[in-house]
């Protein structure tokens, strides 16, 4: 899809000057591109401001002469808000249409599988019973998909891959701006979702699709049942979590990091490789890897464990 | 469904006197009407007897005098496990029989989709591939909903609702009647659920059905994925709620309440408008709106801030 | 499936001498039979080496000649690693090929079901839309499976069951065994589920078969939603959970045991019939049955309580 930028300023009711430029899509200030609309919001990025390659950004009028000369302002003191209704310009158009899927040889499809448009499978795949698999998804060879699995549109998954029963990969991130009445305006979620190969995610997981780009849940990965992994989080290689576990948006893991049984991140953190976030911990900011860690939030264990036997001596002392 | 009081007292094994009138339902005492049985079970509603219009009640005989003069005493030890049998006398007849909706113009329904009897839909409407769309559901206007949800008997959705794939609406809540031995006695579900307009609900939520009258979640809240609601839950408008977050049943949220990943309440409890419950917090008492609390027993977050500090102060001086 | 001991060597690139056996399965040490392979890799079980029944065993050189004398040894370092190439063997083959089942009478089965070869449903059993039940699977009489239940193969369910929309019974256990260089290898899950009668399992629950034997919920449990209950687990009779509790691996309930919502155990553990465990609570030790636990790790709750109450001292001394 593509709009002319004097378009999008009319739909959202921003006076425009300058350049009429085409715009096919929306990213952030550090990754938009030159067709690309991008927004400013939170001053911990007005650094990026000079170097943006955006075509036009949201911005107010405070800010926007520190933006690049070829980059065009859309003056508004409501970024969020207007990036949140630009959003719908650029979201799939949901339909039941759908196609039969380029297919590779040896493929064994159940005849209860819906496919959308453009889907493409490998080599070997094997897709059981009442799973949906939407428009541009491609399945690396060898791949299984138990019955009941449902993936969104312009979803990639790997070779050798297995998923779950009532697993949902690519369903909308939880991104809304708020009005300020108080009312949430929807952030449509145009990124997409990339596991690699061999990796396994258990039954009744969600993955989130990417607002811009992608979450990407790195090869070897293993996931147990009932996970929940935000928009644009990055899963390390070979990195095991048990079930219940949660990810918050844009958190990333490096290479064999270990998540205990309903441990969770808050977003925008990472979690450096092969550190271990025992069962029920909560991460609460970044941590380094190659360490255990325990407790809400998650502290060291050896510290967590003064911290317990602490708590018991103060409750016998009475 | 109905039945003389006479053919219920029968079944529940109990001596009857009285107007044999006719009951078409079940209710609290504080609901229920003339034509709907009752129960005490619990001194707590004792202040409810004297004043509840319903047609009969299962009640102790010390309580029974308190009743009003119209209401007709089922006398027994056991009310609660009554309930639960007599529960099942109204319960929906559960059949896979099913027939073409009422639906208005614009509508995409793919073609496996499967619906119940007498099921109406607004225009506009889209239901992608393997959702199950049970007996009397009404769909409002634009409401979309991704592939494999299901909606049970009776749920009410309303206009421009978004519902993501796998989530469950209008499943049993839980409750059951115990007997003696330890053994659990089904109470059946035979409220409803009610989603009004503007809602989205992400991938693998669960949202129960009444016991009586509805679990509602209020206009333009948006619940992100793997949330329980139990039932008889009345979730506020304008209400956002993180991933894995639980709601235990009878709980209510004022509007534009906000509730971190993994954060639940008990049930039975009251959370004020605009209030906010960290990631991973427990609400163990009903709680004032306009404010932070975190932590289990969730507390206000600037209390639980200092009791983490005075924590890691304790390690360390030793 | 059935193996010769030699070919199983061969493909595991292990030296093999002795009786070339016919093998037929995989199990622990104190459960495998003549025809099964079992493996030692963990110096707890070193008492059970001189009394297994198994027909091989993967060991290191070192623990190899405490194994009796019928037993063949299979020598390696990494018996683990080995055992999961191993259970690769006796995997079932996944594929989409179904065929009618065998039912009683009264059943009210949706079109819309698919099942996979000698399946076995008992008298009045109804199967809603979008349910798939796979290979050899076996349901009692009066059981109910709402829409979008998924049930792997060989999951044998009771009479009188409830099966609520969205979950999945039978999915596999999460069991990896670890190369030297960090990639996880796949033990395939060749046990079962079995549900006994009378039990209710709410909506989008994830429920593991067992490694080797099977994983049970016993009669008259029930289970509300979003559970997750781990293979091997042995959950009591009249035990009750609330909605989000997750079971680790192997860890066994004694009866009428109660969970709160959000509450967990970790793997390998016993929790005494009659316990009750507070809602959040996290078991990290086995439990005595008749006793009300709660918080992190789970303690007798009075004494959970009096930590509650110090901390809050301790907080507002300041």
């Amino acid at each position: 899809m593509t709009y002319k930028l004097s378009q999008i300023a009319q739909i959202l009711q921003i006076d425009f000057q300058g350049t009429d430029i085409e715009i096919d899509g929306i990213h952030t200030l550090s990754e938009a591109t030159p067709t690309q609309l991008s927004f400013f919001n939170d001053a911990k990025y007005v650094a990026q401001l000079p170097n943006t390659k955006a075509g036009a950004v949201l911005i107010d009028q405070k800010h926007a002469s520190m933006l690049p000369e070829g980059t065009v302002a859309l003056i508004t003191d409501e970024a969020y808000l207007k990036l949140a209704i630009a959003s719908k310009l650029f979201a799939h158009k949901v339909e039941t249409k759908g196609e039969h899927p380029h297919m590779d040889e040896g493929c064994d499809i159940d005849k209860r599988v819906r496919f959308g448009k453009n889907v493409t499978l490998g080599k070997n795949v094997t897709i059981m019973a009442g799973c949906y698999v939407g428009d541009n998804v491609s399945i690396g060879s060898g791949t299984l998909l138990y019955p009941n699995v449902t993936l969104y549109h312009g979803t990639s998954i790997g070779e050798r891959c297995i998923i779950h029963s009532g697993t949902v990969i690519g369903c909308d991130g939880y991104g809304f701006a708020h009005t300020k009445t108080g009312e949430h305006v929807k952030i449509y979620q145009n990124g997409k979702v990339i596991i690699e190969d061999d990796v396994e995610i258990g039954a009744n997981c969600t993955i989130d699709r990417a607002v811009f780009g992608a979450t990407t849940i790195r090869k070897g990965t293993k996931l147990d049942n009932l996970i929940q992994i935000g928009h644009n989080c990055d899963v390390g290689a070979y990195t095991l979590m048990a079930a219940q576990v949660g990810l918050a948006g844009s958190t990333s893991l490096g290479r064999n990091v270990v998540m205990g049984g309903q441990s969770a991140s808050a977003g925008h953190l990472h979690v450096g490789e092969f550190a271990t976030i025992a069962g029920k911990g909560g991460v609460t900011k970044s941590l380094e890897g190659g360490k255990t860690y325990a407790g809400f939030p998650a502290i060291e264990i050896k510290l967590w464990r003064k911290m317990q036997a602490a708590l018991m001596r103060i409750v016998k002392n009475r």
